[in-house]
């Protein structure tokens, strides 16, 4: 039976510590598509369009993995996909704290038998944000290493426009 | 690709909460091994063959579910038996950074994509422990509804030998 | 020697979570008011005397509880009403921190004698925020048995105007 | 309508925080009963009837107060007497962790309108234990200020003997 | 040889908590450099200027302690003036997983054999947040004994004009 | 002024978290002691002579650093020596709960002016315990990278014979 998976996030930028997790769910499960949040309320570094091709550039090489965009609730577009889980990557307490509360809203929303899955995130890239890539590369700090090097070529052009 | 998972504890006795887990990771995987650990150091309330006869009756009905017994090191379990994932339940933030510890240290000891994969326990077994289930019972408190009916008899039962 | 406490919140909308708080409390307590914060600042979904209202309907086999507005420091209209203890429902980890630093100013700030008290919310609308209900009704999800019926009704009839 | 509260503990000895949440608990509710846990299993330093003693000599001046020792299950205890609330301490997050589980177990356990209620440790006693100053105090360290003058003096006496 | 420590803060107002932490790091390093973070995008309550002048007019004492402002990205500032340690006040759990994120992030970013280094802040500063010291004085509450005297009339000032 | 730290642990066996904690620290004080802790309770793997020996030919290049044994009350063994700081490595928030209780504790035993400093442990060996170093070794698994190479085989040995 097909097990198809959903990571969702805004993504900008996509850092490592996302990529990390893709390519973890994309082993673990027969389809996973990773979810771009549209947020209209949300003035974003990068378009949603960029979002989605940057994303599909960095993991083309894995081959059940598609980049997809939604917007509205999260439960009405897992129930109308007929996803089997949602997957969530867990960084720290904070994280596990606002995890749990939406895990178990979502459990009420999601139809029965669609789970939430969290997967720890590497200690190496436990503290990385794309808000705090975002801050950094605008000062001219260094994210070697935290985000994928397409991606950070990307970032950096916008910071110089 | 046939995807297996193993769901590991000392089921000390199992509980509605780890009946839960159980429940939901074997509709998210192809097969799930129930693991019961055998832990020489502790004396345990239920035998080995007690708890593994005890989970085999709770999940008759969920088909793709086996009992197993093992100890030595989860890894060399794991790994000899090329699992896909192993799952956990996850309570609270204690146990938070308890798993969090755990799963990076087993990140070092899995073959290369094995995967810790948490659920969250839902809220309404959030509080139960074997543990606490145990004293509960042996100083005659009500755990109705906290663990399945054929294990609450055979609580009882030890308790009043 | 007759006991009231003060339970505060921007209620918008009040949630079971709130009224579960409410209910216990009116029963530890001779007297409990319900005091509505009116925050200048944010632009609440309900007026507040919309809130209030809707309130005092859902308490209204609560026979010692009743309904207030204030603004201005929580300490000082604690001091001049003569409360005993302010009550404060916790969730979870997150919530705590800011609770126990709450607390600890206000402990400052009360009158001597004046405590805060806390209740641990139950687990099954552990997970419930006002912020979210929204949200979740915004978007047509199903919030059924999270907020007191008539509440609910009120919620949806703000959205599809 | 008369509320009478319980405060349990071990009281290995009496700190100053503890006598803290007695004097707070003893002004917020009408009669509050200091229960002495009776563990057949542990070695305390102090016997239950020296703690009994020490805890009424220190709390003489609260008229409202009174000491007893209990075993068994908690909830039976606090049935059996109608207690109105369980009265807790809280302290840092891995107290809140624990405590909040025993509360649910507990709101399972007691009798419908039965709670269980936290205060928060004043933040200058929020660091002693029982055991750290039984420790400190067997290693000759100074203790001054943390526990009650007549309970310090007990306790020296216990290690110089 | 010479250890040079870097404490930074908004200071907008400095608090009682903030000196504690000043005056322990400056017996801890030979020099001790208050960094005042000018944040273009914040509206403060004092101006630069102010801010630095009410810390040297609260340190006077100190005589190893200097007050400087800087922008941009933190690592920039600490690497250009060889600093052997940024100090650090922890306060709660929440203040830890941000600066266990900060930390880590600023681990790739400062020069080798700079660190972030952590002191606890005592428990009676433990709650105290600029922030909440604003909005109290606003409210007309009492703050004595949280900020420094100096500091506090000219929140008043700020206030009632 | 000469500033003199004291880094104390068990050390058994020390890890490569140790390891980075002692070098890091050794840069930012004059001298640094590692200070073996005696405890006569416990049954160590490795003896105490064992241990000071095998952190001082790991640390052989790191040369304002020394190993000492001490055992009684830290605070009395600070203050006699003179130390400016005791240094502790942080890992997680329930390490973080447990040492600001110590530190609270501690501030009231040490002499005025000794801190006690954290430095948060680097991602990379935030999950290691001497503990799990040793249960993993005895059940055969590999460390590799988690601990000194001298000391993984001192360790390999002991469960050899």
């Amino acid at each position: 039976m097909t097990k198809r998976a959903l990571y969702t996030g805004s993504f900008d930028p996509m850092t490592n510590g996302h990529l990390d997790i893709i390519t973890r769910s994309s082993k673990m499960f027969d389809e996973l598509v990773v979810g771009v949040i549209v947020n209209p309320n949300k003035k974003p570094l990068f378009t949603q369009e960029e979002r989605v091709k940057l994303i599909e550039e960095v993991t083309a090489d894995l081959h059940n993995v598609t980049v997809e965009c939604f917007d509205g609730l999260l439960a009405d577009y897992v129930n109308k996909n007929h996803f089997d889980a949602v997957v969530r990557g867990l960084r720290a307490t904070s994280d596990f704290e606002y995890e749990i509360q939406m895990a178990q809203m979502n459990a009420c929303l999601f139809d029965k038998g669609i789970e939430s899955v969290f997967l720890m995130t590497s200690p190496r890239y436990s503290f990385i944000s794309s808000s705090m890539i975002k801050e950094v590369v605008s000062l001219n700090g260094c994210v070697d290493g935290l985000v994928p090097e397409i991606i950070l070529k990307e970032i950096k052009a916008k910071y110089t426009n």
